[in-house]
């Protein structure tokens, strides 16, 4: 693999769930099971917010992920019922949880064949926040891994987080671009550490990915926004000619 | 901090759980918690026998860590009770976990000024397995990553996780000496790598920590065992000087 402390390239961030490969569809699925299991208590709202609720309470204990998403499915469970969901239904809500967890990778359109082509080309750098065990399995499932030149699986994307791994590739922050669908974990914290970054959203978000978390969205500098990956090398060939 | 690939001095590899600080202290507490509560259904041996059976047959898909464990504990606890246990009860599994995740590190007796010392004559490397939010957590309330050039939370202990660290951290494996509690995941993969290592047993361990993962331990090159973190520097000072 190329070094990006010694070649010359420009070095590629690519965020993973949503980005590469679908996520927050097996998400969603598992929030319509549980609102349809929760059904005889309160309606879909209630239970969304419910739920939401508890995943705002206990995302600074247990972190991002499945086993996280699970835990607050049966939490909101047994409180929006009253205790009176059955064992069955909460052992659904742990079956759901097993089936995200040993889901096959499903890579989104185009990505394969544009990765390949990117890594002619660039330094590519697999950024992704969540559970250790899971992020890996989905890594090394997904094939890519002989066209990284690494893969971070890191606990929160923060600016300091990406300057700690900039530093630890030797990578310039003038020489490193980051593809994501997350305005808050791809976008901002990048820009704020004076590299640059192109969105390509996702047609669904999870709430707690929206809005800014690193300080006003306006502030910022500009970041770019595609809306397919397959666009990408046209756009990373004009913005790393300007830049380079 | 000193640089492993480019200074003169041997580094330590420090495990954490049970050798820098208490942990599995806090799972016995919780599975004494689940035998208590199932037992209108069963004895204790019997629950912890299911709960065994659980995390075995989960802990590829789960991996480590207390949020693993609580999802083992209500699965268990719906089946050994057969859906009769009660919803408090199901939220008590729920609260021990919490209160696992969000107590303060407890270093184990000697380990700071141990650590002190160390870090004047070697390079020292935190490398700990599981939960990449909770280990974060307590890597640093643990105030020792100041003393440290690195801190390393992997997946699964294996050889060639060993070999991937030492490889990026420039460290030969002829003048690394990893310290830990669980020959399984701080001593054989280790020594299968030609590194040295040091086994402090714990009081207590892990059903799933116990026994060899990675070939016979009788053929194993021999470790060197102490009975205190606070012997290491001694018994590193004679081991570095025959290495060296």
């Amino acid at each position: 693999m190329p070094d990006p402390a010694t070649n010359n390239r420009f070095t590629i961030g690519l965020d993973a769930d949503d980005t590469l490969w679908d996520n927050q569809e097996m998400f969603e699925a598992g929030e319509a099971l549980l609102r349809e299991l929760l059904l005889p208590w309160a309606d879909g709202q209630t239970t969304n917010e419910a739920l939401l609720h508890d995943q705002r309470q206990t995302l600074g204990i247990y972190g991002y992920g499945v086993k996280s998403f699970v835990l607050s499915m049966i939490a909101t469970a047994i409180e929006i019922s009253e205790s009176q969901i059955s064992h069955a239904d909460l052992q659904k809500l742990i079956d759901c949880g097993k089936d995200i967890l040993t889901a096959p990778v499903a890579l989104l359109t185009g990505v394969p064949e544009t990765v390949v082509q990117l890594a002619e080309t660039y330094n590519l750098l697999l950024i992704t926040k969540g559970d250790l065990h899971h992020q890996n399995r989905k890594i090394v499932q997904s094939g890519l891994l002989p066209l990284l030149v690494g893969a971070e699986v890191v606990d929160e994307k923060s600016p300091a987080t990406y300057q700690e791994i900039l530093d630890r590739y030797g990578i310039d922050p003038a020489r490193f671009v980051m593809v994501g669908n997350s305005m808050r974990s791809d976008i901002e914290p990048v820009l704020a550490i004076g590299a640059q970054a192109i969105h390509i959203p996702y047609h669904l978000t999870w709430h707690l990915e929206h809005g800014s978390n690193h300080g006003s969205v306006r502030s910022s500098p500009p970041h770019h926004e595609l809306a397919h990956f397959v666009d990408l090398p046209a756009t990373l060939a004009t913005l790393c000619t300007l830049s380079g």
